[in-house]
């Protein structure tokens, strides 16, 4: 079976979104990317960047023009578009662009979901309810947002945080022994199938300093993720730990490992974007779909002055199209 | 005004302090580092290292002799001593060491203090009270143990944790505006007493995820660091900050501070030792003397085995008499 072209939504039009995706196709040789396509607004791309685009009305068209001209998927959008200046419309055109995205997305026909930042303030200001993307995108699977994982994977390094966008204080109320489990075992089974692995490797951080030393520093080790390990092993997956959070992520440490589980999201976070700042791609496991997204923001400060670095873009696009064809394998 | 030999405190016996002490020795010359004596038991260091070793009685002694032999201070020790197992002979021997090398340091004759791993466990079970050798290094100097300050120092990155060894829940019991500030202030004169940084440039860390966007996620960044950053400010110390955690540790965003604030231990050692996991330094500022050692432990499972890197110890020799030559300038 041949993998469909991908979906790539362009996010805020005044965000770096349309540019990283129009140098991405610039790229598409070089990294040997898949056929795709964008979903937005094309003046949001000829503002910022001069090569060809293709204006198709299905993905069946992507493949044939993509060596040529970025094929994109239009979006009518009545706003100015001004680099670096958000505002409602664009906002409006963001979440369009995704719904429309994600909707070609659940189609045999496409490959998979790519999505450029959004400013979630806007989105918020427009009625969006959901927490972020990837929480959208999993309502429209039909995925409760518990079972979707955010995964953070660079190319020494996948995190997945355990909790996210929470006060760091009240991480401790919303961790349970059963969190712990469903996200390591969603983990475990997106590694098979999104990268390939057949038997992962997976690690889990410890709460407190040097992971609790026993009790000494902290009880949560103790308290709710011995008893998760102890369950997780005995579904005979593969989980080290908890391990002292700061000594897990040095070279050495990390080959040992093929995704490290983390409480919390600096926890998650820090290692994976001091590593990998430029190259840092989110990918949503326990989805029906494959969906991938670069790890930044719009960054509204240098849109528009070509400064913005394509690098995780194209490694978010070249994810997704592993990603599709892992899942041919390990459906 | 001549530096002074450092006295280097052996640790446990049992664990790799005596190793990394001697091939530091063995690297004196590749790193140009000033001459240093050991205090310790020497047969800690004959069991796993076959250099020379020259017995001194007093450090006056050991500039003479550094060229050609390792100097050394015998502490009476009457163990056995077998590398990778510790007991509680073993621990009275590096309290002892450390001891005598903490009082030798407080005198002009000595350039500073290097201290090599002990078991913590060990030495709480012969009576010994503080956290660590820093809290212990500091009532000996007649400094509280709120104004010793730990700092992690690498090639590219220093940081200081605010808080250290407290369960990570506890931490917001502890953050504090003025503990916050007074760390500050003392990072910003170690930072130009230790390593001559005349104008340091500070930054500090958010607590919760993206440094709480505006309090959205958590508050601590409105109700304690920015009113910490305000009265820092009025004092003339140059801080940036709350700076997302995630985001503040890649290469382009540490070269633009001198020194990261942290609000808790992984924060502060996650970056470090993901960046400089053989190479890291532990410096306390806030002391009359000069005080660093190596940022890792005993390594009990590897002692004995010729397999311990000397590379933060030899660090740790280096930064050591960098501090002690820069606290000539700036006393």
């Amino acid at each position: 079976m041949e993998i469909g072209p991908l979906a790539v939504a362009l996010g805020d039009p005044a965000g770096i979104g349309p540019e990283i995706v129009a140098k991405a196709w610039d790229a598409r040789e070089q990294y040997g990317l898949l056929p795709f396509f964008a979903v937005g607004d094309r003046r949001s791309i000829e503002t910022v960047w001069p090569g060809p685009i293709r204006q198709i009305a299905s993905p069946d068209e992507a493949a044939a023009c993509f060596g040529t001209a970025l094929p994109l998927i239009q979006i009518e959008d009545t706003g100015l578009i001004i680099p670096g200046q958000p505002d409602l419309a664009g906002a409006r055109c963001a979440l369009d662009s995704l719904e429309l995205a994600a909707g070609l997305a659940r189609s045999p026909m496409v490959g998979g979901l790519v999505t450029a930042p959004v400013a979630k303030h806007q989105l918020y200001a427009i009625g969006f309810t959901h927490p972020g993307q990837t929480e959208f995108v999993a309502e429209r699977c039909g995925v409760s947002k518990t079972n979707a994982i955010m995964m953070l994977a660079g190319p020494t390094l996948r995190t997945v945080p355990i909790t996210t966008h929470i006060p760091l204080r009240s991480v401790v109320d919303h961790l349970t022994v059963e969190l712990i489990v469903a996200k390591a075992r969603a983990t475990d089974r997106g590694l098979t199938r999104n990268f390939g692995i057949e038997h992962p490797r997976l690690a889990i951080a410890g709460f407190n300093p040097h992971a609790g030393e026993q009790g000494a520093i902290g009880r949560e080790e103790i308290e709710l993720i011995l008893p998760a390990i102890e369950i997780l092993r005995a579904e005979g997956i593969n989980i080290a730990g908890p391990l002292a959070a700061d000594t897990m992520f040095h070279a050495r440490a990390r080959a040992l490992y093929d995704c490290a589980l983390c409480l919390y999201h600096d926890q998650a976070l820090i290692p994976l974007k001091t590593l990998h700042f430029d190259e840092g791609v989110n990918i949503t496991l326990g989805l029906p779909i494959v969906r991938t997204a670069p790890d930044h923001g719009t960054a509204f400060s240098i849109a528009g002055r070509n400064k913005a670095n394509p690098g995780a873009m194209i490694a978010a696009i070249a994810l997704a199209g592993e990603a599709a064809r892992n899942r041919l394998i390990y459906a």
